[in-house]
This record gives C-alpha cells, structure tokens and sequence, in this order.
C-alpha cells in the first residue's frame, strides 16, 4: 500500500540516518548543560547520566529534571559501577564526556579511564569525545607545573582511547568566554571592570575567546560528520582571535571610557603564582601559557585537525563584542 | 492638550501606582532565583544585589547576567560594606532577602541584622521580607537543639525589624517540594525510588507541599498586599496538606507499583541523628518536628497571620500529584 504521508524526500532520510543517538556524561555542568542542550536542539536523541554521587544537590537535580522536560533520557550510572556504564554506553551511538578538568571545580579527568573501558566492552560506540574542550593538550609537551597535569592527564585518557580502537573526535575549544571576557583576561575576575585591568605581560599575545554555547553548538555538529572522525576539531572563530589589549578596546569603546591599567611582568606572575594553593597555581600556570606564551595561537592546524568555523560556516558565532554586551 | 494614548483606566492607574520596587538579596540560590522571575513576572521594577564576595562562581555569575536581560537591575553591595546596603536599600520600596537559612548550604540568617541596620537608616522601605519561607519560628520555642538554632536565629532577626519600627511580611512556606516530595519525606533523599521507602514513625502526622515558583509567586503577591503588613504569611495549599503514607500513595499510583516499606521510630531516627555532623543534625531536627511531631499543621493561624491560597485564590498551585509527576 502506498502512504503518501511516510514518503520523504532523500534529504530528509539521510538526515534521518544520521543523526546518532547521543550520551552526555558530565551533563549538569557549566559545559554539559549546554552540550544537552545542543544535541536536543540540534535533533539528536538524547540521553544524560544521572549519577547517584549527586546526592541532595537540588540544583542538579532540577536541571536533570529540566533535561527530561524538554525530551532527554537520564539513566542511572555511575564511575563507581562498571555494569552501569557499559549499559549506558550500550543504549547510544555517541558519547560526550564533560566532566569537569578545572581543579578549582573538580579534576576528574583520570576517571573517563572507565568510561573508555566501557566503552571497549560495549563495543557499540560510533564516536567518543572525551572531556577537553580547552587547550590542545598534544601542543603542551612543555608546559609548566603544576599546570601541565591537566594536559599530561588528558594525552593518558587520549592513549587509552586509541590503544582501545574507540573512533574519537577530540574539541579544542580555546578559552571559555564566560571566564575570560568576563575577567578582561585576568585571573580571578570574571565581571568585567569600568574602572582598571591589569596586563599580562605586554598584553599582546593572541588567545581565542568562544562562547561557550557556540562551543557545544560545533561540538554536537561534529558527532555524525566524517570529516572530523579520529581528528581533532580546533574551534578557531576568526574574529575573535585576539589579544588582551584588543578585548580590553572592545570593552572600553563599549563602555566608552578608558580603563586605568597596569602591567603585570611574568617574572610577577610566576612569583605570585607559587604563592597560591595548588588548584589556584593549575588554573594560573594555563593563564600563564595562553596569555603570556600565546599558546593557542603559535602552531598552524594540520593534517590531524579540522577547524570548526569553516567546517560548518552556517553557524553564526558570537563575536567578542557581542558576548561583552551582555556585561553592560 | 488631549493625548488619547495618554489615557489610562482607573484600574491601570490603580495597577501602576501599587507596583513597588522590589530589591531581592540572595537572588542567585535556590528560592531567591524564583522571586526574581516571580517579580519580574508580576511587572515590579526588580534590583537583584550582586555580592563581589560571588568571585569566580560562574554560574551564579551568569543567573546574574540573564537577571539584567530579563530587565532586572543588578545593584552592587555587600554585608561586608554598609555603605552599599543602604544604596542598594534606597532604590527601592520593598527587600526581599532569601540568604540562606538551611546549613547544609549555609546559615546566614543573622547576616541580615546588617540589612536591618541599612534599611533603617535608609528609612525609606514600605515592607521586608527577611528570609524565612520555611516553619514559623514563632511557634518552635520548644525545638530541639541543634535545630533550634534556626528558629532562635530568625527570632533574633524579627526582634530586630519590629523594635525598628520596620513595616514587615514573614512568610512560613512550610516544605519545599524539590526536597520533600522528592525524597518522598525521607531526608537525604530528593529523588523518589521506585523500590523502596522508610516510613518515619507512624506516617500519618501531615506536612505541608509548596512547588517553590508558587512560594515565589505568593511572596511577591504579598508585597503591596495591606493584608499582609506586618503578618506572617502561611501558605498551606489545601489540597497538599498530606501525611507520609499519603505522598507515598500518590507516588505509588504514579508509577503503577507499590513500594516496599520499612519504619524508623523516633527513637531510632534520634539515634542516628546524633551520630551525625552539625549541619546534618540540624536538618535533621527539622525533619523530626516536621515528620514525627506534625510541627506545620498542629496550630490554627491567628489573627497575627493570613492563608496564602485564601488570599490568593487565583493563584493556581501546583498540587503534590502534579509536581510528583516530573519524576516520571
């Protein structure tokens, strides 16, 4: 029998076709809301682990409470409970990791080790993308303690996932702008000042600030594109690469008024640093590499990577000056 | 000269003129983030303070951020600084503040003799709100320690508004839905299990279910409310007036299934109570008098307060069997 109303067009089934059924781990953090909130919108069966370690943490709850609201899944699992990963993993094609690697929230990024033997014992999997979404941690072989843990403990989960032969997709996603805009690229900060900023250094090395909702918009667009498979995706938006005297500009011709500044010297920076706690001296040693080194910006992308802004040119980023409006 | 489009009913006029300024402290927590929203939604000119002592919680940050796009102002001020608390205090007509009171978060109830202060030399407020929202303290004088604490302290707060001559509404909210109906009555617990559930004591004694938007919302009904000047606000939805077996029930028929039952008697909830820290014990207590000593609903309200959902019968709040329902 012929039913009109089932017929679709090729396009409309190769959309059907690919969009994978996606997992977020991590799904009630600053990125992972976003990143459910990405693959909901962008079409993409939707699933978040629920772990029990939550606990009475309200807040959390309610979001995952929302995310069931608006159409996804939440299944029980836990790091601590190898079945319960195995059988999360088994219900999707892909898997997204957010959890947290900032060690003023929480370092767990040594913890996807099970997720990645999940994953192998599933064997199901189309497409991993382990918990980075920052600096490229293959471009950090010599970065600084105690900083460099982040990047050490990232290439072991990247070694575990290749060893395993998990197809992955890795996000480089540069600097959040939430924390770097806000803070005028300063440490510590993250309300923009009308009155004075303090310059690292000569202030000139180029960093790239994303939105953290374009960060999840091309993170979850990259999920079912072969163009990006067993790469690394550098999320690069041209406009907004660039130093901290630039952003300082845009804030200043927004505000319209010049700030007072002062120079912080390296040689300054580093005393400080070492003066901090160690979750402190982590986060301030990638300050450090970004905006005193220019680490972001001082290798070309190759063969081993894709960029996001000409990969998929129908997104819209935000620019550095329209995310700064927000602060006025 | 005739402005047609200046003409406004009786009623607008009316409308326009009892619409106060609202200034919300603590507007970024749990209840404090729904007074925002509800005053807002209810058309009051709203200023939310913005504490620098917020440092780089991003999150919280970021509520701030959708506040001001929503149109709410974002005052500078801190308890640290009563210079700024009587700014902030200046700008508006009523204060709500909503820190908070409940230890496993944080206790900073007796903070708020600082913005007593402040509203006093302001001299300009209509009404305040301090933060209560959850049982009457005036009503617990025979609480047990360490719980106590949480009474006594608020107690100390009203003293200090009435011998100020502060016009004032308390509002007793009762229990808020997330952590009750959530946790099916049983502290430590905010999602319901479909296995399993410990009943406290009998489980007859009735408590009290308050969605917190329909706290939010009959908080800000209140404001300009001459009703409520200088009362407690009881809001005691009738129809979620319940025992623990009665929750329970409703959650039973929800999922199709019933649960497997056990008992906590008193003494033994006492006793695993004292094996606890502080800030546990004190949550603890409260659940006690809640649970095993009826503490909401064993009083008639006076003369001294009024019914929220008698006041308000337009309100349409969300019954136990319909917020249960997200669980599903």
């Amino acid at each position: 029998m012929y039913h009109p109303t089932r017929e679709r067009s090729g396009r409309e089934r190769d959309q059907m076709e690919i969009k994978s059924k996606v997992l977020v781990i991590g799904g009630t953090g600053y990125l992972g809301k976003r990143l459910v909130k990405a693959s909901l919108g962008q079409g993409h069966e939707t699933y978040v682990l629920y772990r029990p370690e939550i606990g009475v943490d309200i807040e959390k709850v309610q979001v995952l409470l929302s995310f069931k609201e608006q159409g996804a899944h939440l299944v029980q699992g836990s790091f601590n409970d190898q079945r319960s990963l195995v059988d999360a993993v088994k219900l999707v094609d892909v898997v997204i990791c957010a959890v947290s690697g900032v060690h003023i929230r929480s370092h767990q990024i040594l913890l996807q080790l099970k997720l990645v033997d999940a994953i192998k014992e599933a064997g199901n999997v189309k497409r991993f993308l382990p918990s980075e979404f920052g600096t490229d941690p293959a471009k950090m072989e010599n970065a600084m303690e105690p900083g460099r843990v982040t990047f050490d403990d990232k290439m072991v989960v990247r070694k575990a996932i290749e060893d395993a032969g998990i197809p992955f997709t890795y996000v480089s996603a540069n600097c959040f702008a939430g924390y770097f805009l806000g803070g005028l690229c300063q440490p510590g900060h993250i309300i923009p000042s009308r009155e004075h900023v303090s310059i690292l250094g000569n202030g000139k090395e180029k960093a790239i600030y994303v939105d953290e909702d374009d960060i999840a918009m091309y993170t979850i667009k990259t999920v079912d594109d072969p163009r990006t498979l067993n790469k690394t995706l550098y999320i690069r938006p041209p406009n907004n690469i660039l130093s901290q005297r630039e952003v300082v500009q845009i804030w200043e011709k927004l505000i319209g008024k010049e700030l007072r500044k002062s120079t912080i010297s390296s040689e300054e920076f580093l005393a400080c640093m070492r003066e901090q706690d160690y979750a402190e001296q982590v986060g301030l040693t990638h300050y450090y590499h970004v905006c005193y080194e220019g680490c972001l910006t001082n290798f070309e992308i190759g063969d081993e990577g894709e960029e996001a802004s000409e990969l998929y040119p129908e997104v819209k980023y935000t620019t550095v000056e329209k995310y700064m409006k927000r602060y006025l």
